[in-house]
């Protein structure tokens, strides 16, 4: 290998060696599956320390131009198109595929494309890329400074704006860009607002099912939990003593359930969070995805909702690796919030937020939503179909038209994690409903998800679950299949 | 003001209302300093719903070409030069002064240039803007989808890599890539860590005085928590049954007295992690500034360093803004760390990470190090020349020649906290050491930072600092003036 000729004019030697190897590998020069010559023979072709060709292949490996099999050696990889020997190889989004897949991910291989009916996951595929990398570059060149540093401890002033705009288009939400506190994704949000209201010792209410995430987080505080039953209408309106100081409720959409609150439950509890002074924490984690009938108000623009702080989140509805989320908070907790905050590191990463801004400003954003949204109406189409051609009789499930998963019923029997485990081994990523449960209730079902599994692959998964079932033997069950 | 006219082609009203505005105040046509028409007036005049107006007077305050003064209405600010009727305002970083300052802040004002002599601050006008922005910009033009996913919950590969490097050329510390796990600052790391290695009733050993946020952390914990003093050699080690756990420890340099663990202490540390089975936590914070003498070595990287979980971050040394940690974990917690992240909502964002990678890479970050380590070098030379010519007699502090703050001891007699309350009205940030004790000890003092006060205000602001101590009654003490 003519390597050392083109060595040994500017930087690090493992990067020359890297980019020379890099070249070849990207022109095919060399061919995927070619094995690499050992450190140990490349470094004393070329008269350097075996160290330094270990580097250049660790960075080949973290680049995804190779790959290391354990006792085998190191492989090229197919590696795309090259755009110069200075530059990462440019990898077209393919639809199906997780765009930063196979070449690109970890040297520890640990990246896997996500199990079919997986809930709770985005399609990456349509994030778009091209767009917001070129918004990223825009603001790089016009607003460098703002990638860097945001001297506002709630966040980029630009973003909570359009925020606040965009809650008054979608939600109906009424807020001033200063009550916007951005934070490290929705689950940030749900902690402070919590810790914000609660003081050692408070009761929290928490919707059971509900999110094992803010579940974990409130019993790890010094504070009582009250377990909010779910019911036809949504959340029970906690009773008796000590009254909750905050409770926590997903009206829109319940998770992991579905179904919206009903209105008379809403009244009642924006009622009850005026009689006892508590706090409603709105977690309205994917209320854009409505795929049919009118949208549902969210509880925090309707009368008396400022008791209610609404959190919301990017991470679903744009880009989970964003990191990004917001709270809103009522008046009188502005000030007691900038305290609270000024008091902790920040968590939450200023780079992404003014790129964020412009491209909510422009309209990319919400463009981007509704064309996500199309894609999961019809997934969610195509999953009650299935269900119904293959799971009627066995299992019940609600009609929502909404939200990224379907919480499917089964009847008593085989447990659910027990299912939930044949049917990861059979490539389903559904998760047992009973892992969602913390107090005295009972529950026994799947969370389907539908929007990160192409629309092909949907059905065979659906009948891949029911052979799961019967291996597991689920019997025929009592319940119907509707809900 | 003949709007009309050039309104009505594309985009939102109230985006073009803002562009129109935008571009007379920054060529000049509207002064700065001008009242605006109110929004009703304005909106009488164009014929438009004054929400609109409203709207585009919201964003113009948001990009800091106009500020609300209440009750009077709302005026045209400086903006500095245009690019453009649809970018936003170049501002030009100024030496001396926050870089995203006035014009960009919030709208609520909140901003305010940093007091002198505050601890914890790094000068943000000797960030690489530039270098950084075109760095961005590079990685959305070659590798995008970097921008919005990373497979690997641990981080971006690459970046992983070259912190790998970092660490060994630095801090000695020989670590692979896949041990490095990218955390929301090093905040995050050490709550991890903790999190990793202590079930529900353990007992953790905390430094004290020691860093307030990871205390308060602790103790919202199920854990129970012991304090290990300090002595002249260093944080003691813990004695007594239950053992702890973990301890978290800052051995290169003490936070926040000063002052680098003795060599046989550090011994004596990774000797009782192997006798007790603890893990130790090495909080590394600052240790990239040490302006004298021979770096410190790591404690991850000495013989027994196994028993070490290694901390670092990029607030302090590189950017607050980013949010960028990590920790590197001893081979075998590198599983439980997984399947512990895989439960939970990842707390770090992707969008600066291969940048980051990238500006690590080409050199560029330790370019950076190192000038800003000249500047800091001065400033600390100042701040101890300031120390000797107006504090002597009156406290003692030491002479470390690290870090980015000095504690300065005062005698007894009037309380610290009440010192730093009379020394900011004073216009000077500094911190009372008594805000870090948390266990039976005894601490007066204050915390003085040095990096981010512009030279020519160091010795001005000691000199304020000795009338603040004065006033508020501080005896001549009898302590001396070294350590």
């Amino acid at each position: 290998m003519p390597l050392l000729a083109t060595l040994g004019q500017s930087g690090p030697i493992y990067l020359q060696i890297r980019d020379r190897l890099r070249h070849a590998i990207g022109n095919g020069e060399i061919v995927a599956g070619t094995r690499l010559p050992s450190s140990r023979a490349l470094a004393a072709d070329l008269g350097l320390s075996r160290s330094t060709v270990v580097a250049a292949y660790d960075q080949l490996i973290a680049e995804g131009y190779a790959q290391s099999r354990p006792g085998a050696g190191i492989f090229a990889c197919d590696a795309g198109p090259m755009t110069g020997p200075m530059t990462g190889p440019v990898k077209e989004p393919t639809i199906g595929a997780n765009p930063n897949g196979a070449p690109g991910s970890a040297p520890a291989g640990r990246s896997e494309p996500p199990l079919a009916l997986s809930p709770g996951l985005a399609d990456l595929t349509l994030f778009p890329v091209r767009s917001w990398a070129r918004t990223i570059g825009r603001v790089a060149r016009s607003e460098p400074e703002t990638l860097h540093h945001c001297p506002d401890r709630f966040g980029d002033p630009l973003l909570r704006l359009q925020i606040a705009r965009h809650l008054l288009a979608w939600r109906g939400v009424r807020c001033d860009a200063a009550q916007v506190v951005i934070t490290g994704g929705s689950g940030e949000a749900l902690e402070r607002a919590l810790e914000l209201t609660c003081d050692a010792g408070a009761t929290v209410g928490l919707e059971d099912p509900g999110y094992p995430p803010i579940r974990r987080f409130a019993q790890a505080r010094p504070w009582g939990l009250r377990w909010l039953g779910i019911d036809e209408n949504g959340a029970v309106v906690p009773r008796g003593r000590p009254a909750p100081r905050a409770v926590v409720l997903t009206p829109s959409h319940q998770f992991p359930l579905g179904g919206a609150m009903a209105q008379a439950r809403r009244a009642a509890f924006l009622d009850w969070a005026r009689r006892t002074g508590g706090w409603l924490i709105e977690d309205d984690f994917d209320s854009e995805f409505r795929y049919a009938g009118r949208p549902i108000p969210a509880l925090a623009a309707l009368e008396g909702g400022d008791r209610v702080i609404y959190v919301g989140s990017f991470s679903k509805v744009f880009s989970h690796g964003l990191r990004l989320g917001y709270m809103v908070l009522p008046a009188p907790l502005v000030d007691p919030a900038r305290r609270a905050m000024h008091r902790e590191a920040p968590r939450v990463s200023v780079t992404g937020q003014r790129p964020l801004a412009r491209f909510m400003e422009d309209g990319s954003y919400q463009r981007h939503l509704r064309r996500v949204r199309r894609v999961y109406a019809r997934r969610h189409g195509l999953l009650m179909r299935a269900l119904e051609a293959h799971l009627a009789g066995r299992a019940h499930w609600r009609r929502d038209n909404a939200g990224m998963l379907v919480a499917v019923h089964l009847s008593e029997g085989v447990g659910d994690r027990q299912i939930a485990a044949a049917a990861r081994r059979a490539g389903i990523g559904c998760l047992p409903l009973s892992d969602h449960v913390a107090g005295p209730g009972r529950a026994n079902g799947l969370l389907l998800g539908f929007c990160a599994t192409p629309d092909h692959r949907i059905a065979e998964a659906v009948r891949a679950l029911r052979l799961a079932l019967q291996e597991a033997g689920q019997p025929v069950g009592g319940g119907d299949s509707g809900g």
